[in-house]
């Protein structure tokens, strides 16, 4: 939703509102920047997380200071940054990055629904590792007792998208220098097993991860 | 340096405030977060960056609201994520992430040196893409004029890092459930040139990037 803290002082044309855009980039970034504030004091926290519908979860220990200090719905600004590629002109001016990144203003409500929390619980696990809730023990209730799970609306939800080649001025576009992209990719390797799991076979869903 | 603000609430044992464990993750991280205060409203911006001794510098338009409103020495945390791997567990509970992560409390301090300036750019430039700075035409007196450089003391950095395998609960670690490690790592794809630049030769510092 388009509100005054939610639109860019610059390059508004980067700007967009529709959950079209914003629901991708959070279901495809494995983490997330939790900012927060102490007394006029900027905090930062980067954290696992989860989307469902127009909610974003997130977890953390019942003992977290963090966690202690949202839980009743102090203003965060949660960000989100899928880094696409480097943006290499013939001026270092015109250097740019190709970017997808989420920003969302919200308050933090504490779930508190039993079914709710586990849920949320299986969407930050499943996120991160695709189909991995189902292949575990179910959680025990002394699990569930030392894990807060927050949720937070995306109603002020904004993204910012950069794609394309370099824009050079006219007067560099006949420079020698080469211009173009770099294209930057995470990937996930080979799966190494712990010591105490060799004997375990390596499940589908784990196979070409 | 150990504060009060840079003294986690849990898992102390990761926490890190040498140079020798900072400098070297915000040497390898491409971007960090800019968290800052607007009244009592968290915002975050993520953005480029470069390191140079207990320097960090960040780089953006004069007229960015971003800066304008930090510039003057509003207090800023600085957040940096990399996300080494995976951890997979037994259980849903001890599953982890292994991450090196380091916040920095500063106030912002206005580079108004040209030199220094000018020297910033190059590092944030060659900080994405090592030895570009010097394959480009000197940046011009207008660009310049354009371009606010910020830098921030490491004084008050610290880091955390987790590496390492899973850590199961005794009476899980014989549960069928495959657990181990999956690593994660940011590649740089072939160089892709823009349509004006299609007869430059792709420089030796850019093969194999």
């Amino acid at each position: 939703m388009q509100t005054t803290r939610t639109t860019p002082s610059r390059l508004a044309k980067r700007a967009h509102y529709d959950a079209d855009t914003i629901h991708p980039i959070l279901d495809e970034a494995l983490f997330c920047t939790v900012s927060y504030v102490i007394d006029s004091q900027p905090m930062a926290i980067p954290t696992a997380f989860a989307r469902k519908d127009d909610k974003l979860y997130i977890h953390g220990s019942v003992g977290s200071h963090f966690i202690r200090t949202i839980e009743h719905g102090a203003p965060v600004c949660i960000s989100v940054m899928l880094a696409d590629g480097l943006v290499l002109a013939k001026s270092a001016f015109s250097h740019s990055v190709n970017y997808r990144s989420v920003v969302i203003f919200a308050n933090a409500e504490k779930v508190t629904d039993e079914a709710e929390r586990m849920e949320a619980l299986a969407l930050i696990t499943d996120h991160l590792i695709p189909n991995r809730w189902d292949d575990l023990r179910p959680s025990t209730d002394s699990e569930m007792r030392k894990t807060t799970v927050l949720s937070f609306s995306l109603a002020e939800a904004s993204a910012k998208v950069r794609t394309g080649g370099p824009n050079d001025e006219p007067e560099d576009k006949d420079l020698p220098t080469w211009a173009g992209v770099i294209q930057l990719k995470t990937v996930r390797q080979t799966p190494v097993p712990a010591e105490y799991s060799a004997n375990t076979n390596l499940p589908d869903y784990l196979q070409n991860i």
